[in-house]
């Protein structure tokens, strides 16, 4: 051997050899979606990978019961199987990515993954809001570390920012568009007018929702977001039983029409509010200024806004989801967790980036007691003493309006009435809405929208 | 010792207890707002931060020339020094947070710290800008980490943003607002049809700009932000000379009002865009549509959107100043620092998330080669001929336009003509602005701004 050829080896080439020696084993759970994605962007950007972690992320498996259907993407011959627990039970596997999504094999086999030492991703967001205080015992009490920043609005890092950025912060409060299906059909009612069937058929037809919408539509993801965000905003236990859910399938093209006339836009809201001792945890359809940034994410698009005592207002927006978008948050969990693995650390940061023994128990407040303002929308007989009996009612209940409007004129015998409140008390409002709902002059249900106007928030 | 004894230590207790006595100990150098900050979250929100922590972060010495200005904070005793020598010197500390600003003293501190060992949080972008190439190179050497999230965008989390949670990602272009005193001068302007000098002093009387602003309205403290970006988003070294810069002194009430008019509003942006080989870099008073969420960005928010191969577009706002806002992000660098020294490592992320062998030298596109749309606004005399003239010259040089506005009528023997063009070339434009404002036809020199429009790129 010769000087020259030492030379062929300059130092740069000797580093990327290096990292390509060094290597951190992956297994993919569920070759679905986000599974592809996962396993595209591993090796799309594999090189750019290698060069910023300083080893190989080498994707050993990808398993999935199906194991035929082309994903348009070409795995090593022996890296897709059909068997998710033999990848789990490989001592060569240091990191499991669970895409399988649902709350049955998906739990047993991160469990299964925690308890053996190994580090789990996952975006699976109903598991975690239903089992994660299980599933983070188990990963502490194995040394694991579990990650899931893409469980939350895709790949907009709210779970990093939450559990890092502002681990000096008080969290106060917390306002999210988490849903890109709702958020997508509120667009378009708010553009074309269409009723809400007609924007879901719609929604459906584009892929931005599913066959049964039910998850989406009616609120439940978006309460299971909010339930991992709360944990890790307050150091609390996840508590997604306790949030008040209300979907968006009774919002009229009226009533987002009316909205824009009071200058305000109606999005499906993560509401989360630290009250100290308890919080407010709430996901209804909510009118927000249509001055705020929040009011300008359209389409599929999610937002969060954070506020805390040092930082005030943060707004991150971004893909909620979507292959790449998740698949983006996922790999970035996977980097984070092969940075420790390489310096033979766990547990850098627990899991909500609360020390296990300080994390509380924190009540939610109960709908009741939230004070915040109201939209209602009655179909009111158009005759003499109407606005006055209702007024009446309402003021029993110390419930004071800000503004009442009559829109249009008679139809089916009854007009729109449409009442914006100062602050109110729930408890008031709906004790009043049902002896309004009950009078002769009005007719079906009245219509409650909440408000969320910090401008107003001195009314 | 009964066994009722133990029982007064519940496990809480114990757990609350090792984590007093667990410390990490660190050392603020510079006694000014930002260090204030600082000081002031690591005190008041010191029991949040162990219980994330799970160690005490102890406030050893604040080191400032001035010991005697009331800060409005009582550190206790001892922890006020007037040598920051002697912090840097003292074996104990393992964090240096500096906080003096500027080129000279601060960066002697910081090289002195990071080559003893001392991992160091920096808000320094200046600093950075000219002389991170250096300092990560010193630090490197050492084995000493260097933080500097509060460097760009106060609160907002663009650094870790760009460093871990999208580094999968390949990315495309960053389009930011990363100055409050220019953003908050656009949106005077724009508000109340003020001229730059009267907005400027109104910043100046409100504390949003400093005595000399030229720092801030003049572009470098944008450009000093775009550097550090880049580097981060690229891999490449730190390349603050190769920006182009182009402050907010020559935009007026007028061009503000004509934006608009066309859907436009004006901010200060900083543009990269990577073309593989090559990147864009400059920082000039951009328009943008009003429908994006950027143009929305109002006040002294910053704001910035990235775009990259897998996530799409990702946009970060919030606070880029002000003493608690960079404090935030200055103490989430402190924890990231002290949850590593917590388990014995260091440089778990290279400084600029690629591993050092990998950092490129990528050249700047010179300004000459930039394809953009251009809004240009002429003093032109109100003849017959001077549109046929001026749109002649700019066929010429192969400039095509969009549209052309007459503004008003004459004053001053001269009327205002607007010109949007479709996409352009800089060299081309700068070459044809110069025929024009020889032009006897023309007073004055032409007004250019450059106009970012995705929807207009099919122009």
């Amino acid at each position: 051997m010769t000087t020259a050829s030492y030379d062929k080896y300059s130092f740069a080439n000797l580093m990327t050899e290096r990292r390509r020696m060094k290597q951190i084993q992956i297994a993919i759970l569920g070759y679905g979606t986000v599974g592809t994605g996962v396993a595209r962007l591993l090796m799309e950007n594999g090189e750019l990978l290698a060069n910023r972690v300083g080893a190989k992320l080498r994707l050993k498996y990808v398993a999935d019961i199906d194991t035929t259907t082309d994903r348009g993407l070409k795995l090593p011959e022996g890296v897709l199987i059909d068997d998710a627990a033999k990848a789990v039970a490989d001592p060569d596997i240091q990191i499991v990515v669970e895409t399988i999504g649902g709350e049955g094999i998906a739990k047993a086999l991160i469990a299964d993954a925690l308890g053996a030492g190994k580090h789990v991703v996952t975006a699976n967001k109903a598991l975690l809001a239903k089992y994660g205080n299980d599933l983070i015992a188990t990963a502490a009490g194995a040394g694991s570390d579990l990650a899931f920043e893409a469980s939350v609005g895709g790949c907009m890092p709210i779970i990093k920012t939450l559990r890092e950025a502002l681990v000096g912060n008080h969290v106060n409060a917390m306002t999210g568009i988490l849903n890109g299906t709702c958020n997508y059909i509120f667009t378009k009612i708010a553009d074309e007018g269409i009723p809400f069937e007609e924007a879901l058929a719609q929604a459906q037809a584009g892929g931005y929702a599913e066959a049964d919408p039910t998850l989406d539509v009616d609120g439940f993801d978006t309460a299971h977001k909010l339930a991992i965000l709360g944990a890790l905003a307050y150091g609390m236990e996840i508590n997604f039983d306790d949030i008040f859910i209300e979907g968006i399938r009774a919002v009229t093209p009226r009533d987002i029409t009316y909205a824009s006339q009071f200058g305000y836009v109606i999005k499906l809201l993560a509401i989360s509010k630290n009250h100290g001792d308890r919080i407010e945890a709430r996901v209804h359809p909510t009118m927000i200024p249509t001055g705020t940034t929040l009011a300008h994410v359209n389409g599929t698009l999610n937002a969060i806004s954070v506020s805390t005592d040092a930082s005030g207002d943060i707004l991150l927006s971004g893909h909620g989801a979507g292959m790449l978008p998740t698949a983006s948050a996922v790999v970035g969990d996977v980097v984070d967790l092969a940075r420790n693995l390489l310096l033979g650390v766990t547990g850098r940061i627990p899991v909500l980036s609360y020390q296990t023994d300080t994390i509380r128990k924190l009540p939610v407040m109960p709908m009741d007691d939230i004070v915040t303002h109201y939209y209602f929308r009655f179909n009111a007989m158009d005759q003499p003493g109407v606005l006055s009996k209702i007024s009446g009612i309402l003021g029993d209940h110390e419930i004071s309006l800000k503004s009442v409007h009559q829109k249009g004129r008679k139809s089916n015998g009854s007009v729109p009435l449409v009442m914006l409140t100062h602050r109110a008390r729930e408890a008031a409002v709906n004790a009043a809405l049902q002896k309004i709902a009950a009078l002769d002059i009005v007719a079906g249900t009245p219509m409650l929208i909440r408000i969320e106007d910090q401008q107003g928030d001195q009314d």
